[in-house]
């Protein structure tokens, strides 16, 4: 399995601080080190880090860690392989060009039985089920739409169907953006929290770091985080159910099928056993 | 106007000091300050490092020059801005997939008259010139090989007759891989090396950097370099002649359009005008 962290902000903001966590369980806390990738969009634009190495021993990621590059949209993978070899080619987030946009996508799951979707000419360059279904989600966006809808919700929406049928062939729990919006599907395994004024500390479960975001933003900052495990031990995050999506824009939810809200008890520090292997 | 800097090896190589004399004209040597890139192919996949900030300055560009990253096929480009304004969407090199590979592009020069030209569905996300003739480039390839023929050099020739088309729309020096193939495209100024054994000393135009090639390598090592200066002072580099291309497989130029060699005599060092900034 692997993991998934990814951002919505209202103003350009760093990662450095949940990145930090997420990295640590790329082999030091976490047994997901085949590999980790980051995209932090700018404007249209994107930048993105990537090693098949583990992160908690990259030194890129280190520099991801202490260099504060700030975006409104960022979406991060730590691999834990299990369809396609540790290489490059199969390290998330996967970046393609569709409607003019940069769409990146980051997957966490496994899926059976999906080499028979079309992907028209959008061909896989790995080996990876993940980046199989991001070519046939961009393959069948193009085909509904071929030039995009004015209201972009509409686009979203259809992703979510598209999930919906990839529920059926396994677990896939997805980030997904454009560079504006970020969209989190869920089958089994993603929290979100939204943070925003009164800004409280936070401390990470995986490294003793700890956060006073009322030091590090402004009144009227918002900011969304998603990940496949809470990576603090004292904030509220917010459980996503299967079939569950969330459309985020600048910072905050906009859209979402779910109508209730799973409150997760604040998380309990066990040195060592701080983000669960996932058997999948 | 921009700098490349291309890399063909027969084993994975670091550029790192190739890459230390180039940055230094993005801002110090040279007044390349707009940004710059740099794309690794590591067996099919890639990684990438880019800023839109000055490289002279870019504590990313530091890391690319510290840490050595081996690879076969490597590309990049310190940007002069002309046509786009500064950010990180207009940053070279730009990297898209066709026939489940992904292609990496950087272009110096300026055209005009180019957006007529047909992109299909390969729409461009920056403003620049040169995305939008990658875009052309790859619609093109597309419509005339729905499948990549068997002689990828065939690939390879028929993008020499689009360059020739772009060559009557400005200046178009252009690196161009899918991770295997560099290929290297001249209207103006385009340089190349080829270092095997024996090899010897370099010492670089734009830094107090020196290097025994010898101590790094072994004798069957064969890399090339294009660049559009030469890098060092005590080296032959070869000029390449208006519409000369040149392929590059495992180090070694495999097929030119070229008959005849232009020898460089050995570069002068002349602190503070060692990157003559182009007009164009």
């Amino acid at each position: 399995m692997c993991e998934l962290l990814g951002m919505s902000a209202n103003v350009p903001t760093d990662i450095c601080f949940s990145f930090t966590g997420l990295v640590q369980r790329g082999g030091r806390t976490g047994p997901h080190s085949d590999g980790w990738g980051i995209v932090f969009y700018e404007g249209r634009g994107f930048r993105t880090f990537k090693d098949p190495d583990p992160s908690c021993e990259s030194p890129i990621a280190r520099l991801v860690q202490e260099y504060p590059i700030k975006s409104q949209a960022v979406i991060s993978h730590i691999r834990q392989a299990n369809r396609g070899n540790i290489s490059l080619e199969n390290t998330h987030p996967f970046t393609r060009e569709l409607w003019g946009k940069y769409w990146t996508f980051a997957h966490n799951g496994q899926l059976t039985d999906y080499t028979t979707l079309p992907v028209g000419s959008r061909r896989p360059v790995g080996e990876t089920d993940s980046e199989y279904a991001f070519c046939w989600l961009l393959n069948a966006m193009e085909t509904r739409f071929p030039t995009p809808p004015d209201n972009k919700l509409e686009v979203f929406r259809y992703i979510a169907t598209l999930c919906d049928e990839l529920k059926h062939k396994g677990v896939f729990n997805m980030l997904l953006s454009d560079g504006e919006y970020v969209m989190a599907y869920c089958t089994n395994h993603l929290y979100r929290i939204t943070r925003k004024a009164p800004f409280g500390h936070a401390t990470l479960i995986d490294e003793e770091v700890e956060v006073n975001f009322q030091e590090e933003t402004t009144p009227t900052d918002v900011v969304s985080v998603i990940a496949t495990q809470p990576l603090t031990l004292n904030e509220r995050w917010l459980r996503m159910k299967p079939g569950e999506y969330g459309i985020f824009y600048l910072g905050e939810q906009v859209e979402t099928n779910s109508q209730e809200l799973i409150h997760v008890p604040f998380a309990e520090k066990k040195p060592g056993n701080q983000a669960p292997s996932e058997p999948l």
